[in-house]
């Protein structure tokens, strides 16, 4: 009889949750979920005989003991800050934890002591990162170990809306946190190709895009902030070009990157007097000052941008109502967050879309002199708003990392990241039989 | 017999010293400098019989203590951050304190406690912030007297190299802190044009620029970061278009603009063993890839920003060195360091090199219905590397007001900066006999 604790029951616990539960189906063993709202709790487990769930806070030092000592496996959901503070009282306890977050300065601080106590910290075991690393790796391992050299890995990982829910122009629809989407790639991104270092300053990020065609689709690439972290990790210390990034589904990001050369998603600075200005005053403040006031504003805009008034790329634009002149309202607002209110009411998700996760890797290596490529996909769409591809693609793997620990199939100890076959290939197996599952293409390069 | 305590011998201090040793010449008033370099400030009064050189600290508090106590006024010279220091202790002491920095919010919260004790804490007193705001108000105050309406007031000031020295394509040369001329503009500027708030962001600064022609030379003027604080202060609340900005010679900003493009002006991140690359493999790495391994680098980057390969501007960036094989060997730098390291050697002054300084304002104003345009312009040069224009415009200003306030003449009180006729007027009047003199043009404008 096993007793595994998941604090936090928002979003991505759904499918987490759901999945432990038929685990342990006719068992004995339980979870205990905590959060801050118990309801919210009782909604993911709907008083399943196996579960139990409790009003929780760090805050709350006793009833923090009290569960953690009562768990075999900790998993913490909570926002990426609360993490190091369940740590450390596992630490204290002697409980494995897992995460789906990346490793924190202060989280890789406490390797030696894990390590030392026999415990687990898995961390960044969802999606992106998660199946990201395990796909990657088991694609990585089986190169080398055909004699292989890789060359070139870049990988793309999206978070967008099922084409059967697909009815606006930009084919998005907030599916996480919309500021996120709306900061998203501000700082400068990072990754290696050709053998050397290359940087994309923000304001260019969503112009210098890869296209990537797969499912019927156009996905359009962004690189991601830094895309060297990972070389260490996967062993891939020779690797002439590597790049982690976002997917967008084409012409997003030539449209976004209007966004972003107006100032748009610009979050530094406060526009006076914002809640009496419409949607139109905002463009118009930010676009260089023109006389030419027979010009309507898209053409404008359109003109700013390098756009045909009629390109598909201006229909988007107009679309959001970002130049009409409807008043926002919203008081001491910078140009991001009036974009957000109005992103937020036109890129809502309706209670029957799904949503749909793809990640895409694509690998050369060199073997007898011979260059291949492998591309990989991964397509993941979700039941419901409860049941998203978001949900269970970030929530599955942690449930069967979950269920490994307790059934003592990880021997590793310390702070971790799922790079090693112990840990990738039950959990790439076992999401299979959950419909997570890549497909393979192999091809020889002519030279 | 007056005493008048200069805080801070540095590069703006000589011509103020100079005009207040020149101003108590055969009286027995003196000056005393205090600097943490005792002879820094020794090089500056050359031993004059009505000064003193201590060396002088903030934090030795008896010191400090004791030299405001016997002075009649203190001028402070040092960083802006240190103001507010010697501001509280010129409020025990009863002394009036003179800056040529803009007024911190610090500052500012000392305006009634200065008041009440009969004090004037007079700041802005320098070029710019300074002797733009006395020559602007007077302007202002002459054509509201005249029942004008001012519609529009542009003003730019720029820190220059005279015609002279100039032997560079940049037509520029560092007259003052090379780190912020390389950061300068970062931020969003704000401005009025057309009635209406207007934003530049910094992607943009560069490129939105504005030509203004004056002594036989071609300006470019960018826009500064707030133009909008003082159209309190100059009494333009119904003002049309306010705009404050920065003067450079043409075509320095759209060159300039190459560099804010590539992201070689970004402080915010660091190149990777930044210290092996040489300045060919930093543009490299901030251009976009490209496999056009026949292409040179000047000629990619002429694809880049849109330029010809032998264009003027494509000229000034190769004659920085930015496109050579030289390592730089800066270690952990970031862009913006590699770029500052590189330019402070070529544009870099000589020792018999001239500055100048431009100040150029232009108004347009309503009376009986018919419009008007007044240009104002000042054009000040060095007379040699101490004393600069630079110095001269920040400095001479200060020293008048000093000598105003040991002769009684400003009765104002309070944290203020130089807008009222009480303060301008003489200061202005005794800058012409310095040589500090505006030309003033008026044309009548057919509507």
């Amino acid at each position: 009889m096993k007793n595994i604790l998941v604090l936090g029951a928002g979003r991505s616990s759904s499918s987490l949750i759901k999945y432990l539960l038929e685990l342990f189906e006719k068992t004995s063993s339980t979870i205990t979920v905590g959060d801050q709202s118990e309801n919210l709790a009782k909604e993911k487990t709907k008083n399943h005989p196996n579960s139990r769930c409790i009003q929780f806070t760090l805050e709350d030092q006793a009833l923090k003991e009290k569960e953690i000592a009562g768990a075999d496996v900790v998993i913490s959901m909570l926002p990426p800050s609360m993490h190091t503070v369940v740590a450390r009282e596992c630490l204290k306890q002697k409980k494995h934890l897992i995460t789906a977050s990346y490793v924190s300065p202060e989280m890789a601080a406490l390797h030696e002591d894990a390590k030392k106590s026999g415990l687990l910290f898995l961390n960044e075991a969802g999606l992106d990162p998660g199946i990201d690393h395990m796909s990657a790796m088991q694609i990585i391992d089986k190169i080398k170990a055909s004699g292989g050299e890789i060359t070139s890995f870049k990988s793309y990982t999206g978070g967008l809306i099922a084409p059967e829910s697909d009815d606006n122009p930009w084919h998005y629809k907030f599916t996480w946190n919309p500021r996120n989407v709306i900061l998203a790639g501000q700082g400068t991104a990072k990754y290696i190709e050709g053998g050397k270092y290359r940087y994309i300053p923000y304001n260019r990020l969503f112009k210098q895009t890869r296209i990537i065609e797969a499912e019927g689709l156009i996905f359009e690439g962004y690189a991601n902030r830094d895309s060297l972290s990972y070389i260490d990790h996967y062993g891939l210390n020779k690797i002439k070009t590597m790049l982690r990034g976002t997917l967008r589904i084409a012409p997003f990001c030539r449209a976004w990157s209007v966004f972003v050369s107006l100032g748009l998603t610009d979050d530094s600075f406060i526009i006076d007097n914002s809640e009496k200005l419409s949607y139109a005053d905002i463009v118009e403040a930010l676009l260089p000052f023109s006389s030419k006031n027979e010009l309507t504003l898209k053409e404008k805009l359109a003109i700013f941008c390098n756009e045909e008034t009629t390109s598909v790329v201006m229909d988007m634009i107009e679309w959001t109502g970002i130049l009409s002149d409807e008043k926002h309202g919203v008081k001491n607002a910078s140009p991001a967050k009036i974009l957000q209110t109005l992103l937020e009411q036109k890129l809502i998700l309706k209670p029957d879309d799904k949503d749909m996760i793809v990640m895409h890797h694509e690998f050369i290596y060199q073997v007898n002199n011979e260059n291949h490529k492998i591309y990989s996909l991964l397509v993941v769409k979700g039941e419901d708003t409860v049941h998203t591809a978001m949900s269970k693609t970030v929530g599955i793997p942690v449930g069967i990392c979950a269920r490994l620990l307790i059934e003592n199939k990880i021997k590793d100890r310390g702070v971790l990241i799922p790079v090693n076959k112990e840990i990738y290939e039950p959990v790439l197996k076992e999401l299979k039989n959950s419909g997570i599952n890549f497909k393979e293409k192999e091809e020889q390069l002519t030279s």
